[in-house]
This record gives structure tokens, C-alpha cells and sequence, in this order.
């Protein structure tokens, strides 16, 4: 590569997060960077985008870092749109995103907006991986994660990835020299049990609270869950064609008019 | 069976929308229907999950029908959780998503909130169904969709589906004798082609809306777009397995630590 590769951060904890404070730090070691990212947290927003209301976008400066960085009122998917449409003066060869604070493995890919601005970003042909931690706390310790990112992106730069894939990478909360290795995965099979947390309001109207419990009902050796549990870092190729190929075959057969 | 089928409805576009009526009406003469839906719009929520606001349920009446009815004030997905966890008195025969007011086909299916209801109702093991009519209009004609919902319906209630997998039901927007069947389908690669729409708001601040065109990139005749386009019903199953597994032979050969 004969200029530094132009690398588009973005997260959905918040463009003050430290996840993606340390993200940048990386980022600026290996190419040029411009950050879009929202402007409050956004986790749990899925793939949403904000068709029905404005969308403001500010450009700031929040440490002395040499990135360009801009905070959006809108989601993780609405950064990417922004930045690839309105504010990127070419097409980013690289997009990553997090460094999320908490799991986003197995099934937590679908509610998470970490890995919807990756996807976005892949719809749009560009290379992209989600960077997760496996700590929610707001002052989560990201030192173990640094060296695994650097590598994992530059292994990225060098060997692309194939159109339509974009990369799910988690990292154990341990120090490290516990941590293992990287190893390739598959999704595990994992659901979410959830409590609702019934409550009565000041007014005397009942509200919930959403809670529930990680269930993992997945024994495979060849899982994410199965790798984070035993001291490595997952890194599982995600396709955003939804088609169960499998299932065509047998559909067929139906009786539809 | 020798009790009637209980099928869990919801939507994205709120409890009130004329295409979620009719899906009650359709599913009235196939078996007991709760609906649990959106007290407002929730159009491009993607699989948003409501994780740090309250949650608001009210049972109520809206027509005459047998149903029983809940609006919430959450996402589809948090209606799909909290009908299964709190509402309901055992777990639905199926789920069905729908009618959406506009296209749920190829890659609109990752920010799709009527789709993300019938995602989560399969993590949960339930069949389940999103149905779209490929009319944005809130006054859409679903007249021609209704004996297809209910002939797909009846086939997922007698063959059931496999663990893992849901449909994602297009109907084209033309009377019921044009159309020409139903074809089983592999999601279309495209995308959309945003374009910002800038302005200036009254304060003097610049803000955005997001529009865009769609763009189908995909000359495929086995695809959902091609199958719409032909006057065809097009079903997609979906998986939310989001593995390339294709790809992770190739990623094994990396240099990853």
C-alpha cells in the first residue's frame, strides 16, 4: 500500500466510550482515521436507522489524537451511511467497530449495533470487523484487547475479506498473558431468557423493565461461547444473506398455490 | 389438533395500521389470536431490543373481533419477548409478523422490524412469519394478499419449520388475479444508495434526513426482487445463524495469534 489505508471508527456505547477511545488509539497506529460515531449510547439498537426523524452530525475534537471525528444523533447503521455518503472524502478501506463493552457472541450478533455498523458497512463492500469486549462496565479494562485488534486489522488490510462477510471478533475480560490464542468459530445457539422486572410507577400504572439470563444451548467445541470460555478470543466470519440454502429444497415441496 | 392453534401477531408499524388488521382478520379463521404490537410506528428498528427505558403494556379493544389485544410501547422484538415471558398463557403455536406497509425483500430484511419479530420468536423456537405487502401507502390495498397469508400460514401450522429458520413473505403490490404464484426464493444481493437530504433548521443548524434509492445488484432469476418483479409471491427462509461457513477454512490460514 503506498498511502496509510483510511479507516472509518465507529461503536454504539458512544463516541466518549473508552471502548472506542482505545479503538482509535489502535487505528492511528496503522492508518488514517475518521471517526462517526453517535453522539449516547446505543446498545440494543439492532440494525436500526432513523428514517422518521433528523439526523444531526457535529464535528468535534475530544483528545489531542491526529483522527478526524465527527458525533451523529442517529444509530451505529446511520454513522456508516453518513460517513460513507456525506463525510468520507473516498470510500474507507477498512470500517471497525467497538470496542464494545460486553459480549456480542453467538446470538447477541442480532440485537447488537456494534455488528449492525459492520454489516453496514460490508453492504457497502467495505472490509469491517466488530471489536467486543466481554465487560459491560464503563471503565472495562481494554488493555488485553489492544494487540489482538492491531493484529486482527491488519490481517484484515492484508488478505481483504470476500464480499458479503464481515468479521465478529470477541475478547475474554482477562489479562494477556491468560489470554490463549484467536480462534475461528462458529456462532453458538444461544438464547436469552428474559425477566420482566414488573414495577407500579409513581402514577400507579404498571411499567417493565427488561432483564433476562444468557442461555447457552450449544455443546459444540467449534462455538464462540466455547472459545471464550476457555481463555480465547472468537473470531466468527458473519454473512449478511440471511437464505437458509438448506431449508430451499424442502420448502419446495409445500403446497403453495 | 384438536384445539385450535394459538398464533402470537405483531408488526412494525403499530397496533392501528390497516396491514396488521387485516393479518387479525386472516388469522381469526385459522386459530386463537394475541396481538402484541407497537403502540406507534417502528419502521427500520432492526432488531432493537429496549434495554435502558421502561416498558409500557396496556391490554385493549379496537374492533370487534375475537382477539385479545396489547399495544406496548416497546420494539417489535421487546413485543415478541414480553408476549411469551408475561402475556401469554402458553407458548404460541406461531408467530406472524405483518402485513408490512412495503418491501421486506433482500437486504431490507437486516432492517426490518417486522422481520426481527419473527427472528425472535424463532430464537425462541416458535414458527414464525413475516408477511409484506410491497405498498408503503398506509391506505395499501391487502385485499389480494389475504388468501396467500392464509395458504402459507396453514402450510408452516401443517409441515412446521426447522429449528433456526423463519419466512420472510413478499407479496407484489397488483390484484390477486395477476399474480401469477407463490416462488421460493434466495435473498437478492442489493442495497440502497443513500442520498442525505441537507438542511438548515430554523436555529441556523445543519441537520439531515436519509433517503435513498434501492438498487438491485443482482441479475439472479432465483431471487426474491426477480420473483416480485415477475408477479410472483415471493418466500425467503431465513436463518439467524449468521456463520460463513464458507469462509472459515480460509480465515483458519491467517496469521492470527
Amino acid at each position: 500500500m503506498t498511502e496509510k489505508p483510511l479507516i472509518l471508527v465507529t461503536n454504539d456505547d458512544g463516541i466518549n466510550a473508552p471502548g472506542i477511545r482505545t479503538l482509535i488509539k489502535v487505528m492511528n497506529t496503522i492508518g488514517d482515521v475518521v471517526v462517526v460515531a453517535p453522539d449516547s449510547p446505543q446498545s440494543g439498537m439492532g440494525h436500526a436507522i432513523t428514517v422518521d426523524t433528523t439526523l444531526y452530525v457535529n464535528k468535534i475534537v475530544i483528545d489531542d489524537g491526529p483522527q478526524t471525528e465527527y458525533r451523529c444523533s442517529g444509530t451505529p447503521a446511520d454513522c456508516v451511511k453518513l460517513a460513507i455518503r456525506e463525510l468520507l472524502s473516498r470510500t474507507p478501506d477498512l470500517c471497525v467497530s467497538g470496542i464494545n463493552h460486553g459480549s456480542n457472541s453467538s446470538i447477541n450478533v442480532v440485537y447488537s449495533g456494534t455488528m449492525s455498523a459492520a454489516v453496514e458497512a460490508g453492504i457497502e463492500g467495505i472490509p469491517a470487523i466488530g471489536f467486543s469486549l466481554l465487560d459491560y462496565a464503563w471503565d472495562a479494562n481494554f488493555e488485553a484487547s489492544k494487540s489482538f485488534v492491531e493484529s486482527i486489522t491488519k490481517q484484515v488490510l492484508k488478505n481483504k475479506l470476500p464480499n458479503g462477510i464481515v468479521l465478529n471478533v470477541n475478547i475474554p475480560n482477562i489479562s494477556e498473558n491468560e489470554i490463549k490464542g484467536v480462534k475461528v468459530c462458529r456462532q453458538a445457539r444461544a438464547n436469552w431468557v428474559e425477566e420482566f422486572d414488573k414495577r407500579i410507577n409513581p402514577m400507579g400504572k404498571d411499567y417493565y423493565w427488561l432483564t433476562g439470563k444468557f442461555v447457552n444451548l450449544d455443546g459444540g467445541e467449534d462455538t464462540d461461547e466455547h472459545a471464550l470460555e476457555n481463555g480465547y478470543v472468537s473470531i466468527v466470519p458473519v454473512q449478511f444473506d440471511l437464505t437458509a440454502y438448506s431449508f430451499m429444497k424442502e420448502l419446495n415441496t409445500w403446497e403453495l398455490k
